[in-house]
């Protein structure tokens, strides 16, 4: 029998990346489009058609080679009934049955889900979580999301809005975050706010990637900052630890590039701060299979979606 | 064929109740003894077996119409392997297979765990959240302690250290925790800490009964202290329900009895501080069994345990 492909695609506000990957998740084609192009729905849904016939045709494949077809979505997303509620970062969809419209068009078994979901299993199965349980995987971009898995299985609750790390309160008064919400995670150490503080210190702009550099320099004011990103994440993590004991906690995303310093300092306050038997038991790991998390979790996402 | 009983015990750090449930829940017998006088753990064991030994014989029952015993016990508990890890409120326990010990003693087939996991498998199976699927159960008494029930099954992790909403941090910074943490959930709203705000306020003793008549009746400074309790705690709900999105949270506690006053407040902080969709899906219920659920709770886990 002739090896069965899937399609990954991984939508972000900036990339929109589609993959062919084998039965062993392997990336054997891949090809990248910018997401701001597509300002109109429909546009965005035909190039998604389009890229799909593409690289099954550039691959010398047949529909019928395609097992299926799995999308990481940056938004809430109803995975059960493929409904996309709404993308914070990308106008014009709501409540979208996204599933069905790709099914219609394309005649290939489709699955969708949230894009911190996708990357949950990704690490969870193939990456830095493979073999474990229960699972809290942490993304640090401009958002903080995060997905969670729970005896092994995708959490997804009744509403399919789990894991919503970066809006766990770490103090009762504090600034106002994007989701409406006071003092959440996010609005301590999203992207955004820890540019600004170190603006504000250098007096210069500066970037993410200058500051992880400057901290691996040893510059005291960039160590600080990311000292400082480190406690409040290991505060809301400790909350997190007390409450679902998990075996280990994933952190991806440009933020969890700040590497040792970042890392050592979340590890540090999780033990001052959560309780010891669950402190103890918990490894804090850094995501392993980087920008491909996506493409390979959506690509999982398929394999374990066909089988059940 | 006859019926078979369970023998139900509800260890606390006052009371010993035990009880022999029928099938259908219902308490057909029970008395209660008084912990304290069992300070040695060799003479706490020989009780209960005592006293299930009496409550099989007085109701002229032998053991093969027991089905199992079940026992709730307030504090860290391996349910797989029976062991008690310690009592936070009971000297002398470390690591004590009481499982083992109870079933050769006994020669009937025995299970533990802790007190709030069996509440809230009580409360779920025949209280407030019947029929709910993801419940997050919450007592609030000395302590602050939590049970959840996830895809309708205990969730108990691989340390079976779950549930720990009373060491949540609501703050960076705050109040020293019995836990050893800092600024947790409990170091705010345990009932010590109500009772210490109110006497300073009143400047008299003070009990959380009469703390709970006097915002009945309209007395501004009872009613803020409940009304404070209520914001902290909603504030660390919030996050919990940004997080697992469950599909409802059952108070229950001596501090629950505060009633509307309380409760109102939760709800209200939960509408300002968690995630829209979440927020607006979770329901919040008053635990419906009062103190025989640990008694129930303890049923339910003999029931599903020996269909297991």
């Amino acid at each position: 029998m002739k090896n069965k492909y899937i399609i990954s695609i991984d939508l972000g506000g900036t990339n929109l990346r589609i993959a062919l990957v084998d039965e062993n998740l392997l990336i054997k084609d891949r090809f990248v489009l910018c997401t701001p192009v597509f300002s109109i729905k429909e546009s965005l849904i035909s190039a998604v058609v389009s890229s799909i016939n593409k690289i099954i045709s550039k691959n010398n494949l047949n529909k019928k080679d395609i097992l299926g077809i799995g999308l990481g979505l940056p938004g809430p997303i109803d995975y059960k009934n493929g409904i996309v509620h709404y993308f914070p970062n990308i106008p014009g969809w709501k409540n979208v049955f996204l599933k069905d419209k790709l099914q219609a068009k394309l005649g290939i078994k489709t699955f969708v889900d949230n894009d911190a979901n996708v990357m949950a299993l990704a690490e969870s199965r193939v990456g830095a979580a493979r073999g474990m349980k229960h699972i809290v995987c942490l993304t640090l971009g401009t958002g903080v999301g995060g997905g969670l898995i729970l005896n092994g299985e995708l959490f997804r609750a009744s509403t399919n809005a789990t894991g919503e790390l970066g809006h766990v309160p770490v103090n009762q008064t504090g600034p106002k975050c994007n989701c409406g919400g006071i003092a959440c995670l996010e609005a301590y150490i999203g992207n955004k706010r820890i540019i600004q503080q170190a603006e504000k210190i250098f007096r210069k702009k500066i970037t993410l990637e200058q500051l992880s550099a400057l901290a691996g320099q040893g510059n005291r004011n960039a160590i600080n900052i990311w000292k400082d990103a480190g406690n409040i994440l290991g505060i809301a993590l400790s909350g997190v630890i007390n409450l679902l004991s998990p075996d280990c906690i994933v952190i991806g995303g440009g933020v969890a590039n700040a590497g040792k310093v970042l890392f050592d300092q979340v590890k540090e306050t999780i033990l001052k701060r959560a309780m010891t038997v669950q402190a103890k038991h918990v490894r804090i790991y850094k995501a392993a299979l980087g920008d491909d998390a996506g493409l390979i979790g959506a690509a999982i996402l398929v394999r374990e979606g066909v089988s059940e």
